[in-house]
Order: structure tokens, then C-alpha cells, then sequence
């Protein structure tokens, strides 16, 4: 069977492109979602946000050299880049990660003005929640799901107003079942953080990227190790799944 | 047009896969070479080895620790491990970064024992010669383009021997044109050492990845800072470009 075969027998089952893992298109088969995007316009800016999944060791002295690899840190925000760099060298993208590790939603309302508003981002990609439940359990914080909830609802209401020509993406917040640093009252737990995630996508009509979902499926092929030791922070096989999730579900 | 559609339309123009850098697809037109590896094999053994270009800051502490993103350093070794853990979740592949800034063919031979033949590699790409020229210009070396085709043609022919059953690519050295670190001598100089590494590869039968067409191609879309400012590190977009290079031509 040539190349040319075997794209051919790709396309006619259905399972998407060469390249996306397997495991991706299970999660997000088929084609986009009705929100998304045609395309990248030129000098669109797009920014990350989130805590340390988006942060991943980013150079704080870098955060305005737009694409720098320093500053885009060592996660599925720089293999995004990455690939959205590499395949659109006409279109002078400004891409900026402005993840903090240990955020909650609580603080990037805190740090909006400077971390996304003034960025005016073409592309808002946000991914929040798993802080808003694990310092509450480990008694460092007294929200709930009903704080992360009204705190994310609000964040994404007023920059829908403030920046009303920007594409908001919304990540659900996910677990690694079996992860080192999680016990077994994660996961039923957690639920309630994704729900709310996935409704507030659904009512403000942002672009949704499943990841749990996506982490699911990879758990059928692979152990937990290999995809993220911790449960919470992905390996580097784990963080470019989640790059080939954002870009099938966005672009 | 729906993503089906636009699939379809893709394999029918025969312009290769989605994700693929339209650069890349420039370079490398159409199907693999007849050298091209069916697939990866359970439990195989990958190797990266050069100098600098492959190094990218890879911990040596970690050296022994396979796939871990430390290790691997932050190019184009990084970069397409991401992709090869997550598309190949069941192999259980083993990959390793052994590259070192500065090497020079003589100096991979003087560590071949402990950095290659003791890993006993499945797939072993090496990208070496940068230095070759670049020291023996800058009157650190005394080496030649003579001693580089010597050196590298030792090289592989003794790899081949003490390991018969491993596939080796071998990567084309190259330059950005206009990048700061060069001058105007480099271009027609240089070329030399590109033309025996491809002599080497098809002597050898060896998989030979392009990457100066590549890079060529790349250069007629954006200027040489957003590939690789100094003209011999490419940039995370540069990266980005040799990863899904070797992958096209490798896979």
C-alpha cells in the first residue's frame, strides 16, 4: 500500500488527518464545531491562559517577546506555538503564554487588566480549575465548585464585553485517573469542575476543548506514567496530545 | 466546505497530509523514499545524535532516563519525540537525545561506544557538520571538507557493522541563509559539506532527511529571525519544520 493509498483509505474511513493521534480523534471526531474558526487572520495575537499546565516554566522576563520559546515554557502551549508558527509563517502571529502555576480563576480576575486585556488578543485560549479544587481540599482555599462557577462566569461575561471581536476558547479541566498525586475521591469530585466548565462553553457560546475526554481515551492505550505521572501535570506525550486536541477543536 | 470536504480535497491534490507544513510538503513532495520505514516497531529504540542543533539543552543527569522531556532538550529531538509518544502510545518506544554542542564527526566517533552502540539503537538519525566547517573557520579546527567526508564515511560504515539491524538517517547539515552568526562565504562553502553527507546517505542507502531544502523553502515565507536568527539554531518554528521534515521522510 503507497503514501497516496493510505491517505486515500485515512479520509474515506472518516478518522481525520495523518498526524493527529489516534487517541484525538476519538475524543473530537469528525469535524469542528459550528464556532470554529475559518482561519488565522494576519497579526492575530493569541494568548494562553491558565495556571501551571499553561505556565510549564515560562520565563516571567520574557512575557512580551511574542513567540520566544523561553516564554511560551515547556508545554502544550509551546508544541501548539510550535505548530501553529510552522504553518502559518505568512501570517506574523504574536503568540504569548501568560499561565501562573498555582492559579485559581479568583486570580487571573485579579491580574486580567495586565494578562489579557491589554493584550487584546485575537485568541483567548483559558484553562482553569484544577487549583479551584485541590487547594480547597488541601485547606489552602474556601471555594467550591458553586465559587468557581460564578468566578468563571463572571471572568468570561466581562471580557466578552471588553474585548467583544475575541475568540474565547475554554479548556476543561481534567484528571489523569490513577495519578500519583490524586486519591480516590477525585474523581467523582472533580466532575462538578468540568460540568461547570463545559456549561458556561455551551451558554456563551465559546469554543469547548474536552480534554478529559481526550485524556480518557489515552488512558485506554497507555498507563497513567506515560502520559502524566502526577495525574495533574502531563508528560510531554500527554501535553502534545493536548496540543492536537486544541488545534482540531479550533481551528 | 465541510473538513471532510477539505480533506478530500487535500488527498486529491496530492499535497500530502493536514499539520504538515505546506514547507515541509515543498521540500519533500509526495512519498516517502523507497528506504522508508513501515512502522515502528514495539519497544523500539530511537537515537538523536549531533552537536548543538541537537543537544538544545538537553540535562545530562537525565541521560539514561528515555523519553523524559528533560533529556530530550527543547528542538527539534523534543519535538518530534512529542509526536512519536503520543501517536504510538502501544510501542513502548524508547527515545534518546545524545547530542552535544560543538561535536564534530570526529568527536561523535570518540564517544560512539558509550552514546550509540551500547543504546543499540532501532533508528539512529544523526545531524553533524555544522561544526566541522564553522571550527576549521574559525581557526579552532583543522578539519576539512576531505576529513568530514573521511570521518563521516568511517562512522557509518563502522555503525553498520557493529549494527546491522539498525536503520540510520542521516540528516543534511545546513544553513539559513543570512542569519547573523554568517557571512557571505558560508553559503557557497558550506555546500560542500552538504553535498558528501548526501553522497554519504545514498552510498549507504541510508534515509536522508533535506532538511536545507527545507530550510530554503521556509525562507521564501518569512525572514531568517523567525527560523533561526543566528542562521545555524533554528527557532521553535524552525524546530517545528526539521521535526515534521524527519518525520515525513523517516515514517
Amino acid at each position: 500500500m503507497n503514501r497516496r493509498n493510505f491517505f486515500k483509505k485515512t479520509v474515506i474511513a472518516g478518522t481525520g488527518a495523518i498526524l493527529i493521534p489516534e487517541i484525538v480523534n476519538a475524543a473530537i471526531p469528525g469535524t469542528n464545531s459550528e464556532n470554529a474558526f475559518a482561519g488565522l487572520k494576519k497579526d492575530a495575537v493569541i494568548l494562553f491562559q491558565g495556571d501551571s499546565i499553561t505556565d510549564t516554566g515560562r520565563k516571567r522576563e520574557d512575557e512580551n517577546n511574542a513567540n520566544a520559546q523561553s516564554m511560551l515554557g515547556n508545554g502544550y502551549v509551546m508544541l501548539t506555538a510550535a505548530s501553529l508558527l510552522a504553518n502559518n509563517p505568512l501570517e506574523s502571529l504574536k503568540i504569548y503564554n501568560r499561565g501562573i502555576s498555582g492559579n485559581k480563576v479568583f486570580q487571573l480576575q485579579e491580574r486580567w487588566e495586565k494578562d489579557c486585556l491589554s493584550l487584546q488578543p485575537d485568541i483567548l485560549s483559558i484553562l482553569i480549575g484544577v487549583n479551584d479544587y485541590w487547594h480547597m481540599k488541601g485547606g489552602k482555599y474556601e471555594g467550591d465548585i458553586a465559587k468557581y462557577n460564578a468566578d468563571l462566569r463572571d471572568l468570561i461575561s466581562s471580557t466578552k464585553k471588553e474585548l467583544p471581536g475575541t475568540k474565547i476558547v475554554l479548556c476543561e479541566p481534567f484528571i489523569l485517573a490513577g495519578g500519583a498525586a490524586l486519591d480516590s475521591t477525585w474523581e467523582s469530585e472533580f466532575a462538578g469542575y468540568r460540568d461547570a466548565a463545559k456549561q458556561i462553553a455551551r451558554d456563551f457560546n465559546l469554543i469547548f476543548v474536552p480534554f478529559q475526554k481526550v485524556f480518557n481515551e489515552a488512558l485506554k492505550k497507555a498507563p497513567v506514567d506515560y502520559w502524566g505521572r502526577d495525574g495533574v501535570h502531563p508528560s510531554l506525550a500527554g501535553a502534545e496530545l493536548m496540543s492536537q486536541a486544541w488545534l482540531k477543536a479550533v481551528l
